[in-house]
C-alpha cells in the first residue's frame, strides 16, 4: 500500500485533522442495549457524521484485539502485520525515550533472587519507582565495549534496557523464566547474527548482579521482549505531509515519532492539546490529535465514565472545524468497551469530513449507524491513503 | 492467520457452538422475488439475528462456487486457497476411510472397455452398488510390494483407491482420458519423485484388468484425483480448543477428523445430532454441529422443501440456546439456491452471537438483511479468529 501511494502524491496547501479517541468503539450494556457512542449526548459529532463518509475500521484482523501500537501504526497508514514494533521497542515509546534506528530495547523488571541466585520474585516486591530511579542509575554505570547502554526507569520495578552501536540484533531469548525458585536465563542468540548481542546482555547482567548485590529486594535484573526500532518508510516523506502530533500521553507521543511526526510540546488535558493545535495550524498540513480519556474509562469498566469522555470531546467538535481543515478524520485506534475492561477486537467507527467525501447514508456517529456507511469494514492502513484522497492529494493510478 | 492467532489463544471455559447449514443461502424464487431463507418462517433464527452480530461469508473468493470440503475447511479457520484438498482425499473422507498422513487417495470408476481395449463406457453402466462391492472385493486381492493397498466401493460405478506406505506422492496424471474410443492412459509422475508411486498405480491397474476380465460391463478400472492427505495444522492445537463434531453424514466427518476434531457417534437425524450434543456438552469447547437437509432439497431444485427444511432446523435453535453456549454461530458452508439446482456462489450469510458481538443493525437471518451487519463480507476463514474472540479465548496482539 505504501509502495503504491508514495508515487502519487501531489502536494497542495490543504490541511487534514487525524482525532484519534483513544479506545473508540463499545459494546451495549446489558440493562439498555446501547453502547457508550448510542447513550452519550453527542450533537456535533453526530452532525459531522451526517455530513461525512462513515465506516468501520478493523485495525489489524477480524477478532484480533489491537494493543495501541498496532492500533496507531494502522491509523498511520502502516499494516500492523508487517511492521511489528516489540514489547521492549513500545515500552521506551511509552517513556519517550528517542530511540534511534538500530537501537535494541527490552523491557526490565528489577526481581529478588536467593543466595543461590534463584528467582523468589519476579517483581522486587514492586518497589516504589523512586527506587526503581535509583537502582537504574546505579546500572548505568556499567561500561559495555562495543555498545552504548541506557537504562531507564518506568514506574516501580520496571525499566527499559536501550543498546546502541554497532550492528545490534533483536533476536535473543528472554533472561526471564516466568517462573520461581530457578535461575534467571541467559539471552541466547535466536539467529546467529544475534550472538554479538546476545554476549553484550549476558555481560550487562552479571555486571547487574554485582552492582545490585546489596539492594534485596531488587537485587537482580530480568529482561524480555528484546526488539529493535522496526525500520518504518517515513511518513512525511511516504505521504508528502508536515505531520504533526498533538499528544499528551508518552505513548502516543513515541509512536507518532516512531514514523517521522513533529511531535509537539503540549499541556495535559485536551483542551490544551487545541491550544496547540491552533498555535501550530499554520505550520504543519497533518495533525494527528490524540484524545486519551475514552480508553481511560472503558479500561476502567466505567461505562457512564466513558460516555462522560465522550460528550466532553463532543463539545470540542465545534473548535476544530473553526479551524476549517480540508479533511476532518475521527476514529480510535482500537475498541474498549466498558463491558470488557479492556481493549476490545470490535471494529471502529470511522468518519471522513471533506468537500469530496461524497453522499453517504449514515446520520450518526455509532458503531451500528457505521456498519452502514460509504467506507465499509476497511482496514485501518486503508484509511491514509483516503484521507489524502479527500484531500486532493493523490494523482491518479494508470493514464 | 493461523500463524497469527495461535500465539494469541488463552484458554477459558467457555463453550462453542458452531452450527453450519449446508447449502444455506438461496436466490430469490421469480415468482415471489424472495429467498428460501425470506420465504420462511424463521421466528427463532430471526429472534437470534437481532441479539447478534451479522455478516456474509465468502469461503474462497467471489464468484467462486465452493465444493463441501473447501467450504467447511473455510468454517473451520483453513484459507481453502492454502489447504487444498484433492477429490481423491475427499472421495475417501466420504466413505469415512481412515486415511492416515502419507497415504494416497485416487477416486476410481468402474468402466467398460471393448476387446481393442477401449474405452466404451467410463462408467460402466452405472452398475449398481452391490456389484461395486463384489468388484472392489475381487480388487483387494491384490498385493504391491512397497505399498499397502485398499479398495473401497463407494456407490454404483465408483470406488476409492488407497495407497499407504514408504514416501508416496499424488502428483500423478490421471488414468481417465475422459474420451470414449481410447484406451486408459498410464499414471504419469508428474515430478521425478513421484515415479514410484506412478509405477505401483499402474501395477495395480494391470492387475485390476486381469481380475476384472470376465466382469464386463465393468472390466477395467479408471483412476483420477489422485492426492495426498494434506498436512494441516491441527484445529485442537491451533485454536485451543477441545472440538467435537456432530454430523450424520460422512463427508462432513471426515472434513472434521482431517483437521482433528473428535467426531461423535450420532443418529441419522438433527434430533440424534442434538441428542449427541447434549450427551457431550461437558466434554468439549468446540461443537461443529452439521444439518444437511438445507442443501439436499436446494440441490434437488426443491425451493419448497429447502424452505421446510430452514423451518425444521429453526424449531431446534431454543433446544441449543437452552445449553446456553458463550458463543453461537449459525451460518453454512456454502449456498445451493434451488433455482440453480446445485452449489452457488453467492455469500452465505453468518450470525454470532455471543455477550460481546456488539451492536448491529440487522434483525432478520437473510441474505439480504446481513449483508447490512457489522461482519461485512467476511472470508470464511476469518471466522474463526472472531468466534474465539467472542470467547474471550484471545488476548491482544502488540502491547
Amino acid at each position: 500500500m505504501l509502495e503504491l501511494i508514495a508515487p502519487l502524491v501531489v502536494p497542495n496547501s490543504t490541511k487534514i485533522v487525524l482525532l484519534s479517541l483513544d479506545g473508540l468503539a463499545g459494546l451495549p450494556r446489558p440493562e439498555t442495549k446501547r453502547s457508550e457512542l448510542e447513550t452519550a449526548r453527542l450533537p456535533h459529532l453526530h452532525a459531522l457524521a451526517a455530513e461525512s463518509a462513515c465506516g468501520l475500521i478493523i485495525h489489524v484482523a477480524p477478532g484480533i484485539t489491537p494493543g495501541s501500537g498496532p492500533g496507531h501504526l494502522g491509523l498511520f497508514g502502516y499494516d500492523p502485520l508487517r511492521y511489528r514494533v516489540g514489547r521492549g521497542v513500545l515500552e521506551a515509546l511509552g517513556i519517550e525515550f528517542d530511540l534511534r534506528p538500530g537501537d535494541v530495547a527490552a523491557r526490565g523488571n528489577f526481581c529478588t533472587v536467593d543466595d543461590r541466585g534463584l528467582i523468589t520474585d519476579r517483581r522486587a516486591g514492586r518497589i516504589p519507582t523512586d527506587v526503581c530511579v535509583r537502582l537504574t542509575d546505579r546500572l548505568r554505570a556499567i561500561r559495555l565495549s562495543g555498545a552504548d547502554l541506557f537504562v531507564e526507569p518506568v514506574k516501580e520495578h520496571r525499566f527499559v534496557l536501550v543498546l546502541r552501536g554497532g550492528s545490534l540484533s533483536g533476536r535473543l531469548s528472554e533472561t526471564d523464566p516466568q517462573a520461581l525458585g530457578t535461575a534467571p536465563l541467559p539471552a541466547r542468540p535466536l539467529d546467529p547474527a544475534a550472538a554479538p548481542t546476545a554476549d553484550l546482555v549476558n555481560r550487562f547482567v552479571g555486571e547487574a548482579r554485582g552492582l545490585l548485590a546489596d539492594a534485596a529486594p531488587a537485587n537482580m535484573v530480568l529482561l524480555r521482549g528484546f526488539d529493535r526500532l522496526p525500520e518504518l518508510p517515513g511518513f512525511p516523506a511516504t505521504f508528502g505531509l508536515r505531520a504533526a502530533a498533538v499528544a499528551a500521553y508518552p505513548m502516543y507521543r513515541g509512536l507518532a515519532k516512531l514514523v517521522g511526526m513533529e511531535v509537539l510540546k503540549t499541556g495535559a488535558g485536551f483542551a490544551d492539546e487545541m491550544a496547540t493545535l491552533r498555535q501550530h495550524w499554520e505550520a504543519y498540513d497533518f495533525f494527528f490529535l490524540h484524545y486519551k480519556d475514552t480508553d481511560k474509562a472503558g479500561e476502567d469498566g466505567d461505562f457512564d465514565g466513558k460516555v462522560a469522555a465522550l460528550e466532553r470531546l463532543d463539545a470540542f467538535v465545534p473548535e476544530i472545524r473553526a479551524l476549517e481543515p480540508d479533511v476532518l478524520v475521527v476514529t480510535g485506534d482500537h475498541a474498549s468497551p466498558a463491558v470488557l475492561r479492556g481493549h476490545g477486537w470490535q471494529p471502529v467507527p470511522v468518519l471522513i469530513w471533506s468537500r469530496y467525501c461524497g453522499a453517504d447514508p449514515v446520520t450518526t456517529f455509532t458503531e451500528r449507524a457505521c456498519a452502514l456507511g460509504t467506507l465499509g469494514l476497511l482496514p485501518a492502513h486503508h484509511l491514509m491513503p483516503l484521507v489524502l484522497a479527500n484531500a486532493l492529494r493523490l494523482t491518479k493510478f494508470g493514464a
